[in-house]
Formats: C-alpha cells, structure tokens, sequence
C-alpha cells in the first residue's frame, strides 16, 4: 500500500516554518510496513491544494494532508478534499457543538469563523482524537483503476498541521486505520539501540557477520530483525532493529532476543535504547549510585548543563555547573594553576574544581578549542575532558577517582561544541559502569 | 516566472533527515521575486526522480534539485536529468581532473566511484561555485507550451544536499541565472528589523497606519517597502521590509527610508537588523562600553552561557556562567540569602552574586519555573529576571545598579527556557542603553 504525505501552507513555501510533520510521519510510515515514495509542499491555494491531492491519489492509495484545518479563511483543506470527493461540505452539529463548549470554558472569545472547523465533507468521518481545537478527518473515495477501469477504494486523512495535534491522531487513528485497509494482519516494531564511541563503517564491521545471517534467515522465511543504522550527529550512532510478526508479542520476542545478540557484538558501545540519550542516561546511573554532579565547562559555555537539565527529575543528581569561559575564571574559582588551559591537566584542575565548588561527589569537565581559530596554538576541535569521581555522598571532600583524555573532533564550530558534550557524558558513564 | 524544488533523498522520505534545503531556498525564491508553488521530495529511485522533475516541468518554468549528487549508485539526480532532457551522460575531463586533485591534495583514497561527479548531461553546464566534491548542474532544456505547442526555454538547475554548498550554489549563481531568464532586471531586497517585547498583534497594531499608507502609495505607483512579521519563538518577532526599484541602489534608499519611519513607531522594540541576535546586540553594547558579564542561572541550566558562547568573540566580553540549579548552590556559592528562589529578591541575589563570584562589571541572573509542575507554590512559566549593572572595570567590587522584574511565560518547559534567555538579555539591553 502506497501512502502520500500532502504538507498544507503557504508558510512551508515560504521557508517560514521548516516542514517537519512530513519527516515524521515517513517514518512513522515506515515503521508501520507502509512505503511512501512521495511528499508534497503546497500552498495556501484551494486549486493547487486539490491538484496535488488528485495527483497524489493517482499514483498512492492513500493521502495524509497536514496543515490548513485551522479556522480562517487561508485554511482550504477541508474545501480542497471536498472538491476532490465531488461532494459538498456539510457541518456537524456535534463538532460544532464541541467547539462552543471549547470556548466557553476556556473563557474565549469565538468568532464564527471557528464553526469553520465544524465543517467535514460530506461522506467523511471525524478522527476520534482531537487535542486542540481542529478535528481531524477521515475521507473515502474511488478511483478507477488506470487499466481495468475498476473503481478502487482509495482515502484521505487531514490532521492539523500543529505537531503534537497531528502525532497523536497519526499515531492513535491514522497508522491502524492505513494498515487495517492495507489488510496488513501481522505486527511490526522496532527498537533503537543508541551507540556512541564507534564510527558508521566502524558498528558495520562489527555486525556485519549478524546481517549476513540475518539476510540467510530471512531468506529461508524464518523469523528475522532486520538492522539498520542511523548517524545521528552529536546525538550518536543509532542502530535500529526492525521485526515483523504475525502477533505484537512475537515480534517483541524477536526484537528482545535480536536486541541481545547485537549488544554482544557491540558491547559498551550501547548506551541505551530508543528515547534514552547520553544524558539521561548518566543521570540514571548517578541516581542508582545515590551520586550528585557538578559541571565545569569551557568551549560548551553551558551546554552540558542546560543539556542534562531537558531530562525531567535532573534537580536529584545536576547540582549545577561553572561555565568558565575566561581563562580567569578557571583559576580563580576553579583553582586551576596559572597557564594554558587546553591541556589534560587543565581539564583535570577543572574536574576537581567543580566538584569542591559545586560540592558534589562527582565533577567533569572539559576544556578546548571550538575554533575556527587556533588557541594556544592547537588547532581547532582539541578537546580535552576529566572525570573526578568521589565516594557517594562525599559532597567535594576527601579522595577520588581522577581521569582524563584528549580527542580531536571533527566538524565546525557548532559540531565541535556538541561532540563535546556527548564525549564528556560518555567518559563518564564508562567510569560509572565500574563502579 | 515559476520555480519548484524537489529534494531528493530516500532518507527524507523516511524522515532520517529533516529536509531544510526546500525551505530555505523557498525562503531564498521569495526574496527574489521569484514564485514558487510546490515543492516535492522523492527519494533515490531513477523513474521516480525522472517523474517528478517531468511534472514540475509541466507546472513550472524552472525546477531545483537538491540532492543525489554524491558518489554512490544511489545518487541519480544527473540521470534522472540526462532522461528528462533525453541525453546521454559524458564525462567532463575538467571535472575529472578536479575531482583527482581533490583527492591527491587530502591525501585521501579515491574510488572509481567518486568519478561520476565528474559526469553530466550532455548540453548542460557546471555551476562555477562548487565548495565541496559535488559539482553543480544548470541544464537548460525545451517543452511544447500546452496551447500553442511552441517551444519554451525552461531550466533545471541541480544541486548539491549538503547545506552550506547547496546554499553557496544557489546565493553565488542559481538565483541570478533565473532573475535573468525570468528578465527580471530590478532589483528587490529585504531588510528584517529583530524585535522583542510585543506580540504580534501588538506590533500589527503600532503599524496599521504604515501599512495603510504602503498599501495606497503601492496602487499610486509610487515607490513602497512591504511590511511582514514573522513569529519566531524565543528569537523574538521578525519584523521584514521588502523594496523592489530599478536598481540595487534605489532598493537601499527605500529600505533606508522605511527603517527608519518603521524605528520611529516601534521605538526600543527594535533590537536589531538581519543576522543580529539578541546575544550579539548585547555583547556589543557591553564592548562599547567596556563592560565584562557574568551570569547566574537556574531553569535554564546553561543556556543563557551557550548561546552568548554562540557570537565569534564573546570572549572578550563573557566571563562565565554559574549555573545554579540547586538550591543550596544559589546559597552557597552566590550568597543568595536562604528561603524561597523563585523571586525577585533572589534573582537580585543571584545577580549580585555572578558580579562578585565571576568578578564582572555586569552580573545578570534567571529563576524561575520551567514547569511542567509547580515549584514554591508559583505556576510554571513564573520567572524573575535581574541585572547588577556596575562601573565599567569595577570587576564586581563597588557600588551597582541593581533591577529586577518578574514575568510569566507561555508556553512547554522548553519554550518557557527559550524565552527566559531572551528575556533576560533584553531587560540587561533596555538598561545598557540608558547608559
């Protein structure tokens, strides 16, 4: 089954708002077994907006439009599906009643261009989920097959083009109704282990044997995860197992024991699995180990900070960072001793600085150069990163665990900046594990 | 004259990569006076690519392609054009030199592969920008008008998928050669004046009468800016004026004009113009005025520190950043007094502190509720925002002016986090201009 994505909105054309709805639902798509081989950008424009649909529907089975479900006159897509259906549009008393509810509790003003969105073709159904104001829609047709003249059932979704609203109706209605009509009976999942420490052709190597096997596997129609990767940038190497089976539970199955196999291969190299990253993930093995955390940064400026702080619950381990961006800073409030600062010791000084400062039972740091230019004559994307790790609880005094490396990483000012972060964070999880 | 983008890539169909090439060269078409209906993207199958370049050539007079130009076999964006132009490839000899030189001078392996970028069609020509390995294509072609059947002069222009060589290519030649088919010999500019502190209903509203006035010395013929906002989060409104004359001066005399009749009805919510950032204004003024900053942050986590990091040399101006998202770290290390930290009282604190512990002339600070939950008893979105504003070279000792306010902010944890940064450097500009 060939599924269309349709982007609505002359701000897309624009350049205005980067269209990101159509990534995501390609590889929601792509999960669910669906192939989509097209995606379109259309603006503001009833005819335009009905071409596209009409050519999406001779060459797909089905067509997702996002965007244009707002209340205002720009807003075209309910008329455009319309005018592609031959139907007219009719209003739902229950939509619009909802809609007058919406406002009254919220205690806003409505105008009657909101009863817009009460408005569906006639023919169509409204997508149960409605998590703002717009509901979606769920659209059938025919179209006559190009050879025998055979009327093909064929449909069209709209779902709002603001994000969350659009994902929840994807993800509660659209996919399950795509692969009810695709007749696709059996499961498919997959889950994402998060790697970092390796190169692309590097994890290729390692699990080259497996995908061999697993390519002979497949082909002799046993039951097989399929593995693909996916470079991530300073968010790591993705390495994404994708099974299929006739029940949830046997692909799970699948996907638990594949999950093990690879993790063999690739050892310390998997830091976590799907929507876990370097951050939460250290935070998690600090709280296991009853630790708190204190931050020196240089090249970062507080990244690896305002980074840790996205994950929820961070206040329990984060106690907070020292971004000392002036060399001054590092050896007046860190203590490290007078000199260059783009050095293993440096980083180290640093380390321990934070942690007595922050007073906490664990201190990293890290110091570089971002470039472009040189810095005390190393050339940009020298970094050097330190661990200082204490008893739990310790809070700054008494011994610890000191350690400390020098990479040289690749890319631009901003690149460098982000490798950083995600290489400090991964110096310290290898040091945590043995703990 | 119509142009149409089509992305090529299997990878954005699957959503691996979000296609950004589109929407910045939509914002680029724009810009130019050039028209642009729809963009596609279709991934790395011949027919497919072949197909819908055809089709933007049925609806437009002129279609880019980005991507597909790289080494692999799956980089068939030059064949898919040679089919739609209905030639054969042949090898550039200049190319293949090139790309030999390339190699021999990195030091790097080079494969029989890598040849095919020296490959184009016949009767097109390279793009003289070519930054990275991938030369670019302008292939100029010929398609029956669909009334009178007579031959129209269309183009295809291909370019790479790497952002900063697409756009090289596209800035340095593609929008030129098409302002020349399209015989567009005036010249058109915009100019973006950067604003914080109203809404957008708000700004619409200070500038209604303006507007009008464009509106009417446009249908008089006279020489007229547009006027245009665009939201952008916590980078503040955008605020665009666009001319249009015959020459690249009489452009720069309207928009000079305009600036200033736009400056006069905004006042100080106009922080600046194009590329300038908050951060960046900001560190200026500090230079000016030979001022150092510290900061002092707590919801934000290392943001604030990030992004003024973020400006080529802000080293000479940011000192560093205490990240205090701790309690007891606001206490202890900034001599916030202990008791509750979400309040004005403590962002004054705090500010004081970053002045005294960082040793700066200037210390600001942030606090606040980043939410999703309460936190003392204030709603998320609850921030207090100071500035500790001393004599330039006081380094923290001294008397200083000290202010602080307290706003509440829309939006999720992360939106609530952006603004705060922009906030915070806002209220320190309001105050450094009054110096």
């Amino acid at each position: 089954m060939r599924v269309e994505v349709v982007a609505v909105g002359t701000e897309l054309l624009l350049g205005q708002i980067v269209d990101s709805n159509s990534s995501w639902i390609g590889e929601q798509l792509a999960l669910a077994g669906l192939d989509s081989y097209f995606q379109t950008k259309v603006g503001d424009n009833l005819t335009r907006i009905a071409e596209v649909i009409e050519l999406a529907l001779s060459r797909s089975d089905a067509v997702i439009c996002t965007g244009g479900l707002g209340p205002t006159q720009d807003d075209l897509t309910r008329e455009a599906i319309a005018r592609v259906m031959g139907v007219e549009l009719e209003e739902s008393e229950e939509a619009a009643e909802r809609i007058i509810a919406m406002f009254g509790g919220r205690g806003r003003r409505m105008s009657m261009n909101n009863l817009r969105q009460a408005m569906k073709p006639v023919g169509a159904e409204f997508i149960p989920e409605q998590p703002g104001t717009a509901p979606g829609l769920i659209c059938p047709l025919e179209r006559p097959d190009p050879l025998t003249g055979e009327a093909v059932p064929k449909v069209i979704y709209a779902v709002p083009g603001v994000p969350w609203e659009m994902q929840e109706m994807v993800s509660g209605t659209v996919l399950a109704d795509l692969q009810r009509r695709a007749g696709i009976t059996s499961s498919i999942a997959s889950r994402t282990l998060r790697t970092w420490g390796e190169s692309e052709s590097g994890l290729a190597e390692m699990l080259a044997g497996r995908m061999d096997e697993l390519d002979r596997l497949a082909d002799s129609g046993a039951p097989a995860a399929t593995i693909a990767f996916l470079a991530s940038g300073g968010e790591g190497l993705k390495v994404r197992l994708t099974a299929k089976a006739a029940t949830a539970e046997g692909v799970a199955d699948i996907l638990a024991a594949e999950e093990q196999v690879v993790r063999g291969l690739l050892g310390g190299l998997v830091f976590g699995v799907d929507d876990d990253t370097m951050e939460s993930v250290v935070l998690d093995l600090l709280r296991e180990r009853g630790m708190t955390l204190g931050v020196a940064e240089s090249l970062t400026g507080g990244m690896v900070g305002s980074r840790l702080c996205d994950v929820p619950g961070a206040s329990d381990v984060f106690r907070g960072s020292v971004v000392s961006y002036a060399s001054d800073v590092k050896f007046e409030l860190l203590g490290v001793p007078e000199g260059p600062v783009v050095t293993e010791d440096a980083a180290r000084a640093m380390a321990l600085g934070a942690r007595r400062v922050l007073r906490t039972d664990v201190g990293i740091a890290v110091t570089g150069v971002a470039g472009p230019e040189r810095q005390e004559d190393r050339p940009a994307g020298t970094v050097c990163l330190a661990v200082a790790i204490g008893e739990p609880g310790s809070a700054g005094q008494g011994e610890c665990l000191l350690d400390s490396i020098e990479v040289r990483l690749p890319g631009r000012r901003r690149q460098v900046r982000e490798f950083s972060v995600i290489s400090l964070l991964g110096l310290l999880r290898r040091h945590l594990l043995e703990i």
